[in-house]
């Protein structure tokens, strides 16, 4: 298929000022916003979203999960139309960026082609997931999981909030469930851009992430026995210390992660010792590791030497310890064409680029099971999200949403 | 001075079923106590306790931190009083023996000599300290702390339980506060005996404990600081991880006291990592050093390791470190002829015996510092105590209550 020339682009301030736009519903506390999924500002912003579809000149069409599809024809009534967008929910404290940028890049291509008089053989169809951000509602990337069978419909509606409100209630309350069944759509491709969520383009001054690989993820809950006993009173030879018994393995944790380096990550986030009194040595200690590798192998190499390191350092102490395997997902390898529409879109439009492995669960993720998918991304201050001081540049924005302009174009054919 | 003969024991079934007695008073929910000091069981405890005493022949004096002194008299108007005791207080989920064993055996002591018609020349005054445990009305040890000048007694009155009731009001409404100014007393010597709290008699199986020293304590608080940052997307050499710093300095805190065996120990019972999630690197860990030793230079030889070291680790991985010390006091040494005494009479009775350091704090460590003191110990099953599970036996308790009858009727003086 024919690709853009180089010098078509995005227009850039129009995405930046539909980003703002979008800001001003649901503001955070400090800068940033909080539009948690099926609420009322979830609910406007879907509002927002739909009348700028809509005046794009694209059919908006809603399925039984809520997920928006707005589509702009294609030129072949049998092509399948290639998706591309992200989500519009955001974290309790979140940015303005994570999820919003793609969604909205992914309407600017539309409008773009629209400026340009373009056609393209397949539809383009701009999506917008719902419940991407599991805050609210968990698990995370809720919607785009039940499209790609990962979890059942009815499953999905009984998730509940911390009040106690039903995802399929609530759905309903704010008047966004459609009629269209979930996983219905055949996809040609998905293209998803997100910011990067972490710190390496920035740090090594790269405009895109050309994301080749989703982490898998493995998450243990690490239970360590000893015995409660006094601090003062108890000879060091005759304590059964549960928090040095834990610190030992925190430090196993990054030795084993190390081992794999640079496609490893290790740490616990999760940490509770017990009684947690300053006088009393910890008689138990209960904490969660999180492992992460785009290979499969990796992540089961780790969690065996977790298990058998960690069961060497508890025993030499005279510690009881449990394993507890608590979550997890396996590494997603996305589609090589789709990877490479990206990448020969960042080399054609001369950005600096590196392949990136994504550290987070996104969308995409799920959509990979069902679909040839990829994702672009843009770097993002200091690595920072999920909070209402996320960042980034509009040029770094741009740069982003011209990789996906090209790649999905591309995609999804030019009719000359 | 003369020694008791050999074959001058107390009565241990006495002495047993007082304990047994004193136990019904505020029993707690497993088979322990819960007599916490100036509850309503705390004062029906020392009405019993005083009717005891008073029909031993004790005139008891109370004075305005309610600390209870039950004399008997000495044949030498001139001579100080040889005071021996500990306290009835108990933790909320106490034992039966922690204090109340100390208490009884001197009160046994009386007891015995009244039977045996021995007189000594020097009063023996059986005393009950208040709120030694300190979990109601913080800090422990709080009426040996006035008596010894530690505290001042207004400040300590002003101490407020969890409702916020303060321990001057609570005391006069017992109507345990007595006329008699704190620590106006002269004490010739002061023996306690008490369970060890700790494992060493019982897995060596002595029967009795000489205290030698009182261990001094240093609290630390440790803030390390890194960066909060998403687990999956933050490259391992990118990362500020507080929580692996912090297990760092937890190996480091065992190497430093293991380095001053058998003579130190060290652990960290408080430990919290923020924001504790377990897909966030904590960007924060706050946890508590206790380092104890009966030697002072070794306290400060820790305290100033832990510091360089600390830093040392943190340094090296980019994360903050402050250092706080939040609690401790000095090493205690007892007084030299009255360890002997205890030391001499757990010999000549046949008992096996070893020197032994108090890890825990006593009564006996502040009044060490007004007047000659020692402590006796014995054994409690699995060192497990401020627990209502805390055990012993009755020969346990009469050994350690016929050290004790040995030591103080020794230093008393026995008129012939």
């Amino acid at each position: 298929m024919a690709a853009l020339s180089d010098n078509l682009k995005i227009d850039s301030a129009r995405l930046w000022d539909s980003i703002s736009e979008m800001a001003k519903i649901g503001p955070g506390v400090a800068g940033g916003n909080n539009r948690q999924a099926l609420t009322d500002e979830d609910g406007a912003g879907r509002e927002l979203f739909r009348n700028w579809c809509e005046e794009a000149g694209c059919a908006v069409a809603v399925d039984q999960m809520g997920t928006m599809f707005a589509a702009r024809p294609g030129t072949d009534p049998d092509a399948l139309p290639v998706y591309v967008g992200s989500h519009l929910d955001t974290q309790p404290t979140g940015g303005k960026y994570d999820g919003v940028l793609g969604t909205l890049a992914a309407l600017e291509i539309v409008r773009t082609l629209n400026d340009l008089g373009i056609r393209t053989r397949h539809p383009i169809v701009v999506t917008n997931w719902t419940n991407e951000e599991g805050t609210r509602f968990a698990p995370a990337m809720l919607a785009s999981g039940v499209f790609a069978g990962v979890y059942e419909q009815e499953w999905a509606y009984q998730r509940k909030d911390a009040e106690g409100k039903r995802f399929g209630d609530e759905l309903k309350r704010i008047g966004w469930r459609g009629d269209e069944k979930t996983g219905d759509r055949k996809l040609h491709a998905f293209f998803e851009l997100h910011i990067e969520q972490g710190p390496i383009l920035e740090s090594e001054g790269k405009d895109i992430g050309v994301v080749t690989h989703g982490q898998g993820l493995s998450w243990t809950q690490i239970t360590v026995k000893g015995q409660e006993s006094h601090t003062g009173s108890t000879p060091m030879p005759m304590r059964r210390n549960a928090g040095l018994g834990m610190a030992r393995i925190l430090q196993l944790v990054d030795e084993i992660a190390l081992r794999h380096a640079p496609h490893a990550v290790g740490a616990a986030g999760h940490i509770d010792v017990y009684p947690n009194s300053r006088n009393v040595i910890p008689g138990t200690a209960v904490f969660t590791v999180d492992f992460r590798s785009p290979k499969l192998s990796v992540i089961q190499d780790m969690e065996r030497r977790l298990e058998d390191g960690g069961r060497e350092i508890c025993e030499a102490m005279g510690l009881e310890v449990e394993f507890e395997k608590v979550g997890g997902f396996d590494p997603v390898e996305f589609d090589a064409d789709c990877v490479s529409a990206v990448r020969g879109a960042a080399k054609r439009l001369g950005y600096t680029y590196r392949d990136l492995i994504s550290g987070a669960g996104h969308d995409a993720c799920w959509i990979s099971r069902v679909a040839p998918t990829a994702m672009v991304m843009c770097p993002c201050e200091g690595g920072l999200s999920h909070n209402e001081a996320e960042n980034i540049s509009q040029e770094w924005a741009a740069a982003g949403a011209n990789v996906l302009f090209h790649a999905a174009v591309e995609t999804a054919g030019i009719v000359s």
